[in-house]
């Protein structure tokens, strides 16, 4: 058994700053943009892409990087803290992204790379029916590695959450290996979220070998998990996460979560928002669930937590909280928040 | 007589990128913002209050900048198109500068500086209340000069319009005199903002004799005015306007404007709105008044197209238009838009 834990949680991801504009489906068409996908771009596309899109605003992002600062907006002054490692490069974005994340209320510590690619960005296009597609930059992010990965901070961490993104940039897939192992010798937990079915398509053996061997807690969509398993229908991804995982959230948008937990399977319901724009619902989710279950909530009540993050999240432009989540908690669960 | 002009507004301002976040009174009472005005700062103070400030959203700002977006957003594709004049430095700011006003419509060529301080900020604070408070670090603004005005742009412009804030770096009173005496000489009207009445403060004797020679169209609120002619009463404050310059325009916030011109006074009703964030709401109203200048609209026309254009900017967090103005203003006023 280990000793109490400093932090509640550990994210860690890609250190990206948001580039959000409107558009319409014409102009994802006429720039060759996957709808609702997240697509890896590289410096030259970026520049391309930037130059055709609309006036933008700038706002940090990352899918780790914002369940963390969903995370603190949740759990609030009450703790346990949470904490952030991604690399970000010493330029003004990469201090935007610091600042946001610290700002925030997450520990954030990881040096800025001082030479190689700047700062990561997502330029996201969000249509009229608020459905958004991501064209991601990943520069500074593509130099984390091993060393970046603090073993002290993860020992200290109840539970270390890593994105599936994170499978892109050459060397962190070794950095994420580290701090899996880090985290299950000092007792601690690991949580996987699959971020996008592209990205389980890119890396799916290294992700089932990872759900398989290291995952306590796994977080996908229905088209993530169903792309993971090589599987058509729900219920046989069902069938197949729960042989493998000790806890697993299905995401299902309007129709809520099924969380399988202590072989039990619990349906969410989702809570109800007015959708302006979809960014960070899934990373949303996933702060809501982990700040219920580091502070003891049982499964159903965490899927609920995750349900209320998420509806907030979507109820406004950009994937980080606008709304105090701890008040909102409190006042749709009492006690339970 | 001049020619008929390619652009229909040229805005000279400062090139600013703001940075938005929320918070509470006690948080300006605790870091000592001016409440509701424009504070200028230095870099060191800028950093400071950065890192005591939350989470913040990044976004193109700049008094004559906003309402050079708005201006394009109004106009639409039917035009006369607008154009900007502005420095920032060749950094990731200065480049998110030029991407926003290009993508807005606005023709922007100034050079960037490729040496000096870095692209300007405005630390704004959004209160509940909806008032913002504002802390503007110049950065590169300051070396905006005579140079950077390019008389063939000025002469081809139905109005330069001049933001009273550039009165504060140092070498842009030169630029605007020149600007003006430009547009003069090539038979084309000089407009001006007075931007903020401590702004009004430092630099009255420029303003009260810039107004007094070289003004067509005045732009002030109830404070600056009033400041500008050190009288106490809004009365006196029109019988000295009504003096000195060929039209203005003196906004009065939820009581909407009052508009002098050709020897009339208009009193314009404010446009209906869900008040979130008075950040830009003069730069809105002068981009509506102007956008019917320009197209020959009369002056009560031109003030109730200003009037649609600040209900727009303060009914979201930002300054620059979310909603494309040409369609709100159809919608509104018919074939009079």
């Amino acid at each position: 058994m280990s000793t109490a834990a400093e932090y509640g949680v550990l994210g860690i991801g890609n250190a990206i700053v948001d580039v959000l504009a409107r558009c319409d489906d014409a102009f994802l068409a006429a720039n060759q943009v996957t709808k609702g996908a997240m697509t890896l771009i590289d410096e030259a596309r970026a520049e391309e892409l930037y130059a055709a899109m609309g006036p933008a605003v700038e706002v940090s992002g990352g899918s780790a990087g914002n369940t963390m600062a969903a995370y603190a907006s949740l759990v609030g002054a009450r703790g346990p803290k949470g904490v952030f490692i991604g690399k970000v490069r010493n330029d003004q974005l990469g201090a935007v992204f610091a600042h946001d994340i610290r700002a925030a209320g997450v520990a954030f510590t990881t040096p800025a790379a001082t030479d190689g690619p700047p700062t990561a960005r997502c330029l996201i296009l969000v249509t009229p029916d608020a459905q958004r597609s991501m064209n991601t930059f990943l520069g500074a992010c593509v130099n984390l590695a091993e060393p970046d990965i603090d073993d002290a901070l993860v020992a200290a961490s109840a539970v270390t959450y890593l994105e599936g993104y994170l499978f892109d940039p050459p060397a962190a897939q070794a950095a994420f290996r580290k701090a899996a192992a880090v985290a299950h010798a000092a007792g601690r937990e690991v949580a996987l979220s699959l971020s996008d079915p592209f990205c389980v398509g890119r890396h799916r053996a290294a992700f089932r070998a990872l759900v398989r061997d290291e995952v306590d807690i796994l977080f996908a969509n229905e088209a993530e998990i169903l792309s993971l398993y090589e599987v058509t229908s729900f219920a046989e991804a069902l069938d197949a996460v729960r042989a493998e995982t000790r806890i697993a959230c299905l995401t299902r948008s309007e129709k809520g979560s099924v969380v399988v937990a202590g072989g039990a399977t619990h349906a969410i319901e989702a809570e109800p928002a007015q959708v302006v724009d979809t960014t960070g619902a899934g990373d949303a989710y996933a702060a809501g669930f982990l700040a219920g279950h580091v502070r003891g909530r049982d499964a159903a009540q965490c899927g609920r937590l995750g349900s209320l993050a998420a509806a907030e999240a979507i109820s406004h432009y950009g994937a980080r909280p606008v709304r105090p989540l701890a008040e909102l908690a409190s006042e749709r669960f009492g006690a339970l928040a």
